[in-house]
């Protein structure tokens, strides 16, 4: 069994395990088990697949009361953390109860969430079953519900107590589901440099084996990044790589489109563009851009036409503009973000084109 | 004019200061002014009555987007606090926004919980209108709102940027709304100490020019106690002396009784049952004691009678209590609290029984 990787957070641990009773067990000694409730929150898919595995890995949680959410976007609404916050009263939680988070970005974000602002602040821990949770959402802090048709519009910046990621749930996951947080990886590779991106690209299929070694390069370079700029000021703004143009593509294609895009999907496609204003701009390596856009393509498809011009407003939209201006995260060179960079609408309009073109959307 | 006093608090100043104009000035010189726009939240009174004088003394804000929501506990409230998210958004508020909240306690409360929570967290600073804001609800970054029947069940912990306090505003207010005030002034001097407690029991007119003064003691102990234990892990709990039964009493009286008592009133009452309580328990001064039933009864009215027993249900619904039982703060003498009094529920009820008699519910 190999050994378990503790990975020192702002102010608590993350564990990248393969044992989680003894991981857990451990946790809650160190914290000499002040808790006086443990409540599990699962989404019907994560209930249903995850929490049995959790449970026969660590039994003492079968006394934990269990409030079971919708599963994806729509459970960050409104109405959802209403749902989660009642519940929390009704099963008797108290300030000193603790949230257990098991699920994928959409769960942990509104776990964090309700855990965030549950009498003004109850403990949690993260156990993400997608890979697109261990390498990217459950880590950093950052939680919320979508408000007003607007993404993540209200939320708070909370951190776990504790962040659990064992590679066991990855067999629970759909092949779409792994690809999604594969785009991750591929955007923290980018922005890491040359030892992460050639391993990534390497990777020709994308299973729970080929893909476990590589989990802990990503949590180690996001968490990095969030330990150095928590609170967003400067530096943790490279991590919007393909994200500025992704979002707005997530958006249109959820409005538009019959089988609408995962936000994975989206992001891939949105390093694409955003590579490809990078080489316009910042003369980005060619050779790297295509090897990026090989790497999409092998792992990600794209049926449905978009309107590049309906494109931008989403843009605006987004809620890290700064006074109107559309800002883009580039890149230099592999490992060398650029942050703030200004792009004319005519080139943005350009790069979704061409995006849309190499793809073969 | 007099001097303002600047008070370090955490990570922020709390400005008492009679010239508005030149403070904030100061702070938007200092902070840069890096705020992208400027939103001021009242609430219908303070827009009315409150705003006028405002802008009247700080005119460059006359540029500032107002929100406006009902005033009072309705506020706090899921829909209210939804109104003012959507109208941040309408508004255009981005995070690099400043939301300015002006109003008493229910407003700040509200407005810290909206300014913590629109995209993850914007920028606020609150400038006081009750005595009761002034001396306790604006200082110590707790915000939230009501849900499913209980007082701030969902909320943050969230410090502002700067708040500023200025007397002018108690002109503004009903004299039942200075007694409230008054009310927290009443526990800050029993848990301060003899010096506190001697100036306030001498307080025979509570009007504007006597209270001013006295303002500054109060603030520096409650900011005082917030600085040593923000988190509320054990120090912070001594500011609950009074509440675990005036805040029963209130959820009582709102619902049983035609004129209910407003939050000050109940904590007034609150205090005498919980010295009463100490007295028995802890052997408080009996001479004390006295003073404070004579004090509440100079500025306090209770015309509506209580059932004791109805009271202790409401008890173990506090957000406070930790595991089932009820813990009261109590005091051995001025200046010295207890925490985490255990008390049986005959004790309770003979506490609530006095009360009601030396106070002439």
């Amino acid at each position: 069994m190999a050994e378990t990787l503790e990975i020192p957070a702002l102010h608590y641990r993350i564990f990248l395990t393969e044992n989680l009773e003894n991981d857990l067990s451990g946790f809650f000694y160190k914290k000499k088990d002040v808790y006086t409730q443990k409540i599990i929150l699962a989404d019907e898919n994560t209930a249903k697949y995850c929490l049995p595995i959790l449970l026969d890995q660590v039994p003492s949680l079968n006394d934990a009361a269990t409030i079971i959410i919708p599963e994806g976007e729509k459970s960050k609404s409104l109405e959802e953390i209403s749902v989660i916050w009642k519940k929390l009263f009704e099963s008797g939680a108290d300030r000193s109860s603790l949230l257990i988070n098991l699920g994928g970005g959409c769960l942990t974000d509104v776990g964090a969430f309700a855990a965030g602002t549950f009498m003004r602040g109850i403990s949690f821990i993260s156990i993400p079953t997608s890979l697109m949770a261990m390498v990217d959402a459950s880590i950093g802090g950052k939680n919320g519900i979508n408000f007003n048709g607007i993404k993540n519009l209200v939320g708070t910046l909370k951190l776990p107590s504790g962040i659990f990621i064992h590679p066991i749930f990855l067999k629970t996951l759909p092949q779409r589901e792994i690809n999604c947080g594969f785009a991750e990886m591929i955007k923290h590779a980018l922005l890491e440099g040359t030892l992460q991106w050639n391993a990534i690209k390497a990777m020709k299929e994308l299973n729970p084996e080929n893909i476990s070694p590589f989990i802990s390069d990503s949590v180690f370079f996001k968490n990095k990044i969030v330990n150095e700029d928590y609170h967003e000021t400067g530096l943790r703004q490279i991590l919007n790589l393909g994200h500025t143009i992704g979002h707005a593509l997530e958006s249109y294609s959820a409005a538009h489109h019959q089988n609408p895009l995962k936000h994975g999907e989206a992001i891939a496609a949105g390093l694409v563009a955003e590579i490809f204003l990078s080489q316009k701009l910042f003369g980005f390596n060619t050779q790297v851009a295509n090897e990026l856009i090989d790497l999409v393509n092998l792992h990600f498809q794209f049926s449905e036409k978009i309107v590049a011009e309906e494109l931008l407003p989403l843009m605006m939209g987004d809620k890290k503009k700064i006074s109107g201006e559309i800002k883009f995260v580039l890149m230099k060179k592999l490992g060398e973000p650029v942050l703030k960079a200004s792009v004319n609408k005519e080139l943005i309009i350009e790069s979704l084109n061409f995006m849309q073109q190499v793809l073969k959307f």
